[in-house]
């Protein structure tokens, strides 16, 4: 293959910035866009762009002859058939994070694609920031030695609206998991214990739909080393993603992208600019590089950088830290996996 | 009282430090110093520096009648002893941390303390360094709102000789402790509940003491606000002592001081100098500061900067750490307190 | 007008990088582009990016009904005759720096533009780059009151090649133009006085293309403030683009953009990646937003950003500066326009 | 020797902070402190430091058979005689900069210290501060290769009073002076050409005292490396002392200290607080170190750190640069020596 002919399934917020990066990709041609609500406007919008075909129904795009690869960007609750059907249909497959938010789900899905043999990215756009490449880099390279401590720190500048948050799954499946799969990619090390601690004190109504809106949890990996991370849906500083690895050797810390550097000093003190604003700025740049290594990986059939697997692996953590924080003490990964499979696991906890 | 005759017991490392500040400091004179050991070499410290007495008893310097406070420098096992000591002769306390490692025992000498109506200020040199005294103003002004989230990183540059090890109490008694009282200082809450987290990854010795040298630990206050302390005994880039808290209006951080600000930029990139080396260099000034505050206190007849109680509380939460990682989950500070006086408490656990 | 048509003329790296910038801009259609050596290669390159013209003649160019603007990307000599015949053909002006190398040629060009009532906007990229705009914003919004000192750094990483030197014009022609410019720009008053110093540290081969590789210049503003510009053909560790402006109400400066904010401690020290490396890194975005602006100003016919008189004007500083290093003392800018207009003035200086 | 019996001349603010510093030093015993005022108070100053001799008269104090050394903190007028006077005493001197404010004065102090061969140490207390000292060292090191530029920023919080002003000999020698010395220690070359530009920018007083209160002047090293260095008499966010040395291999930069290392986040942006405020603050530990290595200079007979001749290197570029700012042009420090020495030299101008 030179070229990889793309459909994207959900034309949400999401899926519009994936089609105007696959649109700039060498080696990319995005060729269909369904969304459940299509309409004049996703017309005009697709025709300005020359994205040719646009349908209400994913299953013809995925059935599409001429199409390759889809990017699942739809509401989550769809994701795992959807990747299923495309496994089906040999299609290869990017989805957007989380692949599902029941474990036995997501499995199926996974061992869907592992079958079919199909290369399923999942949507942890994170990996591919210049900040937190570059802390992986230093990891991978020794320069900091054997990791021992993982400290994240990843605050929202304002909470989502409360119909989302009634959807969104819980801090844990929903804003943590991005974390979660942080600490893997950055130690270097399974996860094998969790302790998940929260509270609610930006927004009572958190509360009323079973959520917190502060969150810190502490890790254990395998290799011994310990991470804690610290959520926060109100910065009111702005979006805050910083972390740190901490080993034998020295320590790597990166902190937050700002808008630019001038610094001004007065007889009050001295002051900058607030961080970027959310995570449209701050990973604008990662999401054009996760687009382009998917691409990639199918252009040179290479395994992709984020596989399902390490969509699981952040849904198993953050399904043991949700156990963790309603039984108030640490649990196994183990536990949390065995917990998922048993009879009366209720599918969508 | 327009000056405060002081002697000091114990001159080891800590008490001569406490000795050379307080014979700069206008409102003290420092007239004896006891020391078990004392021989002809303290005497000749001791002359060089006008200090009129030297003995080997502690209890003839608490008892000299030209004496109005006295700084216990002395061994941990001492202090409890010392304090009560010292409350019965009437004269006011400056005590090193920790009071004791047994809960009981430093609530009966802070309560004899009390009792008899001295001063005692627990030697919590932190609260007094610059940076940290800058956080606290920001939090108590309001800077940063309401506490959500307060996180402490701790490292020593390398690990204290295997014969201290093995005295030391634990890194949450011994290390640790430092910070538990930080915590309290910063987030101006009170530590409810705690779980604790460790490791031996830099000397397996530790195993050997029954000790840990990587600890994570986690804290609830009583306000709702989520804390976590890291501890390291080997940053081998130097004494790594920072913190930040967050609330709703904002965040406060402080990062290490530096032996200077030179910057050199080369073909291989951008460095600076490592941070202060130790606990002398970075807490220089802080060690002199609570001096001169405990000596202020006297004179004006205030309430100590750091009392007994802070004392006592960072104790507790110490225990309730040690609980919590014997057993593997967390533990309540009232669960810790009860233990410390179930009958079959070991007192010297 | 709801699109510029627009013809790029010279298709060199810089002409390229207005073409892609081009593309990507709503409201702007490129339509051509005209290269003295325009062959297969350029016809390649522009039916990949769908430009659906491509010329040896900037005149055809120029002339062809369907443009409304022309992107004048050639060689420097070139610059002042194309904005004529442009000016003439009624056609809009995009310039690269610098218009010419003789003061009195640009004058003639700009007074060409001016006289045919088409906008000419002079291509200083540096003026819309994220940094020293905060810094002029912070200036005109008084944050630091009436300015008195600023201060301009700016380094290459490497030298040019020797061809290039030759016909440079030399490093206040070709340089530090940029920074005359930026002067103006940030201090919002005239430079009235110039005095230039310089040494050739790097590379003997400048003195032989009579030129200098290390060069420092002094202001002084019609406003009394004074001004300082350091030029280096050579930093070692990267682009080095600094300003600060200092005024009675407190200073603003901005430092250099880092490709990530990881920073490792070791046991030899703290250090980061050195500074973005070249001017396509750092002003990638600069450009873009020059370009967008000048489709604006068309759009909406807005006076450009940076007109025919900000050229001149930077152009008219160095050619003060010239003739300050070359007298060996400081020059009034009135001077230098004198002496280029004087009978025996050499045009080709 | 094993103590150095010193007496201080001149007992100002400048003479009391030696004066408390030499009371710390090990090696060194103040035994006599002379003020031309010298009355009742610094009676009692001295007797609560234990110095046992107060007295109206230097020449008593030079001629004191028990002292070994002086420190001449008296008016900068005095300094040339008694420098003479205590050479001829046969005492070490610690002179206060500058030495006059008229090269061939300093010229001839400078000569009869060197004929007694008495030690002879300038106070450009600078030079022993933290973070230009670091700078030094990596230019001796190599770090940043042969210095190219050297800039050096230097403000004051606010200006001084006007009858100070009046009798400062003009900013170039009072203020600048610092600046002079400290551009040839970070270059370890020679001044070899001055151009000095200067404005009434703050305060219109300035001029009526034939001064100015901003001012720029470049300078021209022997080994053809470039320098800048301005000085503003008001920088309102406080005492602001940067400088860098960029070379063949690389740059070094120091920037201010400060109070702590606090950073706030909130919606407002991010800010902390301004720089030390003045130079006591700045240079506390600078002026014990100068004192410790002039102490130290004479136990163990070593040449001073800064001795005459670098105190007159600095005069003479000061001399330079009023002539410089004089004429409005570029003058060579030769020009200026010889200018100095002219039958028709104005002896206090």
């Amino acid at each position: 293959m030179t070229t990889i002919r793309i459909g994207i399934i959900g034309a949400g917020r999401i899926g519009k910035i994936h089609a105007d990066n696959l649109l700039r990709l060498p080696g990319a041609s995005l060729v269909a866009i369904s969304d459940l609500f299509a309409g004049p406007e996703l017309e005009q919008w697709a025709a300005e762009r020359g994205i040719g075909r646009v349908t209400k129904s994913s299953e013809e795009l995925i059935g599409h002859p001429h199409i390759d690869a889809v990017f699942i960007c739809s509401s989550t609750d769809t994701h795992a058939s959807l990747i299923k059907l495309a496994a089906q249909a040999g299609k290869h497959i990017f989805c957007e994070k989380p692949v599902s938010m029941d474990i036995a789900l997501t499995e199926e899905a996974v061992e869907a694609a592992h079958r079919a043999g199909v290369k399923l990215q999942v949507g942890f756009n994170r990996r591919f920031d210049h900040n937190f490449r570059r802390v992986r880099e230093h990891v991978q390279a020794g320069t900091v030695g054997e990791p021992h401590i993982v400290k994240i720190t990843s605050r929202d500048p304002s909470p989502p609206p409360a119909e989302y948050v009634k959807v969104s799954g819980g801090i844990f499946m929903d804003m943590m998991i991005h974390d979660f799969d942080m600490a893997r990619f950055l130690c270097g090390s399974e996860v094998v214990e969790v302790y998940a601690q929260g509270s609610v004190l930006i927004d009572p109504s958190f509360k009323e739909h079973g959520d917190i809106d502060t969150a810190m949890v502490t890790l254990r990996f395998a290799n011994g080393a310990l991470g804690v991370i610290d959520n926060s849906r109100q910065a009111v500083y702005g979006y805050d993603q910083r972390v740190e690895v901490f080993g034998s050797k020295g320590s790597v810390t990166v902190v937050n992208d700002h808008p630019n550097t001038a610094e001004v000093s007065t007889s009050e003190g001295i002051w900058r600019d607030k961080p970027l604003p959310f995570f449209l700025e701050r990973y604008n740049a990662a999401y054009l590089e996760e687009a382009r290594q998917f691409v990639d990986c199918l252009l040179r059939d290479k395994p992709p950088a984020v596989d399902g697997y390490d969509g699981l692996q952040a849904e198993r953590i953050a399904a043991a830290a949700k156990l963790s924080f309603r039984l108030g003490r640490p649990v196994k990964l183990a536990e949390a996996i065995e917990s998922a499979h048993a009879p009366d696991a209720i599918r969508h906890s």
